[in-house]
């Protein structure tokens, strides 16, 4: 086994409303994927959320960022929503994370649980890809203090209020006026969220090797006001000129209620996630899986 | 002068937090417009709202619907939404407008206040271009029971609410079952509004003379859910499938929180807007020098 | 059985360059068709092409025309072009026609070998629902001679030369200016064609129901320059203004080398074509699965 | 004076067809501005093909590569294509260029006639921004040699034969196969192209600091195709599969007649363009302006 992946940390979709079957079904998985790592010598602990969903009670458990400081890998069984939850959370600490998915194929969680058996030990011995996504780190700033702040592997959101009109957004980049939007909102995607949201609102998708962030109009009133790609370093200000009831969203965290004045500013953040797959793996693979290129459709 | 146009009524931009220049400029354009009508003979009539907000003493006045009973025809002194809101008052009535665009050019208030004493007299001598817009009828149905109920020029929005993910929205034509989508929402337009919030969420433009709605998700889940063009003597029934405050906007006015399972139902309205524009006019002229093409630039 | 399908044509995909166990399978396809429909007391005629194809020789032979003039229903067995190929040329006679597909499903060849059976002795006794749809009749003029026609099931399409850079178009629609276009061309299609390549270029579904055609710039230099809906009772005419090597190709026949000044004039044709499809048939099911909506994928 | 603009080549606009007023005009602006620096101290060279089109013969001409080994600094009276075609040529040599447009703003040649003698001086002084803009080396492969090369500043394009229909384009990145394209082809854009042709097609922006390729297909046939963004350190492979008469254009070179097999293989350059603008520049204000941002129009 690779020396380094000693402790593993088990962590399990998150049902707030699961179903007794769907809990019961998470508990199956992660016991026998928790007993098949053990098999292998791994020392096991359990995400102290998972534990107490599943009722699993034969591990150690660890809060997420004890995992960071304690682990030496994260396997994630879930979807992507969870997998880009905990990478998030461990992105400071640099542990590397494995994606089992329970369901249907994820661009990050690629690994099936038909297939986990075969695939591990090799992935554990040292055989893997290794898939660095960078993070944004997005504050909303109001007269000059930080009121909101949170890391975004996905995608800033700056959005209209419900059943409000348009909002009016000034952008900035590096300090350099670039527009002012009239638009249901703008969306910032990283190349990790490129595929999400940006994507239905007619982004680009950006392969995770560039070094760049997606700046998407949602409906945007002016036709020209077309996706601009950005290299990264850059610092994007995102100031609410008119509009009533905007928000801004930080992957899944939410700031209602913003004022005229408001600014969201996203810059890239120091850390990034680092995702492994196995052997061979490959970006497009997947891409044209979960987009149905080539399946003889439309 | 044509007969028909004998008693003709006049309405103002509303401003209901109009400055006091801004009070003073409408005031004296319809001050101006009403001099003008009357030494052509023609009666003059003040829309209620207009005579008061601008504080105009010497003409009698109506209320919009009075003005549907009572006049041969209405000039309308604003912009697009201005119209567009007496317009959709009026097509009951079946009185005829003409639109006066105070600042720059509408796609229907197409004659501008430089222009108005050359194009008036012809117009009113019987030499205009009609313009006929269907309306929407459109209905939220909550168990089987109508609980909102609104006409509506432009278009039926059904939205998601604020920072609360997508909606999932059961699609139905004349009872068959279209798709479910997964969006942040559904605009239903009319080929007046196909210029309008339709064309931002990238629905087509529509002449007016189509008898056809636009069917047009607004950052649809799936990429292949492309706006679709239906004829207008079909009923569309939008069900609330999944998603929190969802809410159904018909031109301005919008009924929020919705519940799963309400239906928001749209059919043709019996009615339709009589627009009339100079002799000549072209619906592509209009849409040319709105959408910039032809101008050397991008 | 429906006294009017008495006598009925059967049509066989073409295969200009078919293996000889596509050949086999075709005159295996179109024998047992035969068969099966004479068990119904219909009386069978092949079309020329079909039969010399296949070398089945125990049927009367009739040429595509022909088989307007004289039969009551032609059944193609083929995809979607064939289909479409068939039906432009029946058009002019009325000649009702029910496509079975081969492979896959298509958008009008919408029932499957595995079927059939079932499906045709119950719309031979006439539960079916008719589907008309509409064709252009397109010219090229030149110096006011016409110099190329043909009718149109899908689609008009001018097109720019191979490597030859953009081509700049004039559009008139009733004799009004709309627009100088410059992009790598314009589609002009029919509500069937609006499934085909008009989509790919962006423009929007049509219903078969709507009465219009929709005309879709490719690749626009100007941002602005969207797809439009027109009511086709219009005269749509496109003029070569710049560009070499312009070609015009109406469904799959092309007449290249346009000149400057040369003249595409597009109008409906008094004739349309009449697909039959099975009692229940809705063409939002063949929408749905065709382009992949509610299959849980992006 | 900055020292190192001591040598000053100035290039006009090619007019292949140019009328003789346009010639004149030429004319006088390059002997103008050659008057000008040269006041300046600078020694003047002209481009051969410049001092033959216009007939000036007091200047030492140079062919472009030997301006390239011999001059400080180039000077381009013209377009985007002029400067374009000049910056290719130099981008070996790292010489540094300047553009001037003699009509409307490009997004390169951003120094108007009327600013030049206010400009200039300063830039010359050393108060520039440097502008560094990637290049696209390019090569069609056939069985394995080379048959083709060419750089491109703007964009490969792999295009289908005109009038015959799609081409299928298979589409490989550092040897990962990411899927075949069925479209009328396939743009591969730099920075500076995606506000070319990219654009047209659906492209997104992108920065020029932005290290990526846009990889656009024009008018795919799956609407799940959608344009991605791509690290350009890595080999874009191209391959034909089907479809005539396929043609591959690197900026306004094309190779037609393309075989199936045929590669078309794309790299990233080592040599870069250096562009000069005033100091205070940003690529923001050229975009707003070129694409009518915050004009007030739709």
């Amino acid at each position: 086994m690779h020396p380094t992946f000693q402790r593993v940390a088990l962590v399990g979709k998150y049902h707030e409303s699961g179903s007794s079957a769907i809990v019961e079904s998470t508990r199956a998985v992660i016991s026998d994927l928790a007993n098949f790592l053990s098999g292998m010598s791994c020392e096991i602990v359990l995400d102290k959320s998972t534990a107490e969903s599943t009722g699993l009670e034969e591990f150690r458990t660890l809060e997420v960022p004890e995992i960071g400081e304690q682990c030496d890998l994260c396997v994630v069984v879930g979807g992507d929503g969870t997998m880009l939850g905990v990478g998030r959370q461990l992105a400071t600490y640099g542990t590397p994370l494995i994606g089992i998915n329970q369901g249907r194929l994820g661009f990050i969680t690629d690994i099936s649980l038909e297939h986990y058996r075969e695939v591990l030990p090799l992935m554990l011995a040292g055989e893997f890809e290794e898939d660095h996504r960078s993070l944004m780190l997005g504050k909303v700033m109001r007269e000059g203090v930080c009121v909101f702040e949170a890391h975004a592997m996905n995608d800033v959101v700056v959005n209209r209020g419900a059943a409000s009109g348009m909002v009016e957004l000034r952008v900035e980049v590096d300090g350099h006026f670039v527009a002012n939007h009239r638009a249901d909102g703008i969306i910032v995607a990283t190349p990790t969220g490129s595929t999400a949201y940006s994507l239905s609102a007619g982004g680009p998708l950006l392969h995770p090797l560039v070094p760049a962030w997606a700046l998407v109009p949602i409906a945007p009133h002016s036709l020209s006001n077309r996706p601009i790609v950005l290299a990264d370093p850059v610092e994007i200000a995102i100031e609410i000129v008119a509009g009533r009831d905007a928000s801004a969203t930080f992957d899944m965290q939410s700031m209602t209620s913003l004022h005229h004045g408001d600014r969201i500013v996203v810059r890239r953040s120091e850390f990034r996630a680092r995702f492994l797959h196995p052997k061979g793996w490959s970006y497009f693979d997947t891409l044209r899986r979960k987009l149905h290129w080539n399946t003889g459709g439309s």
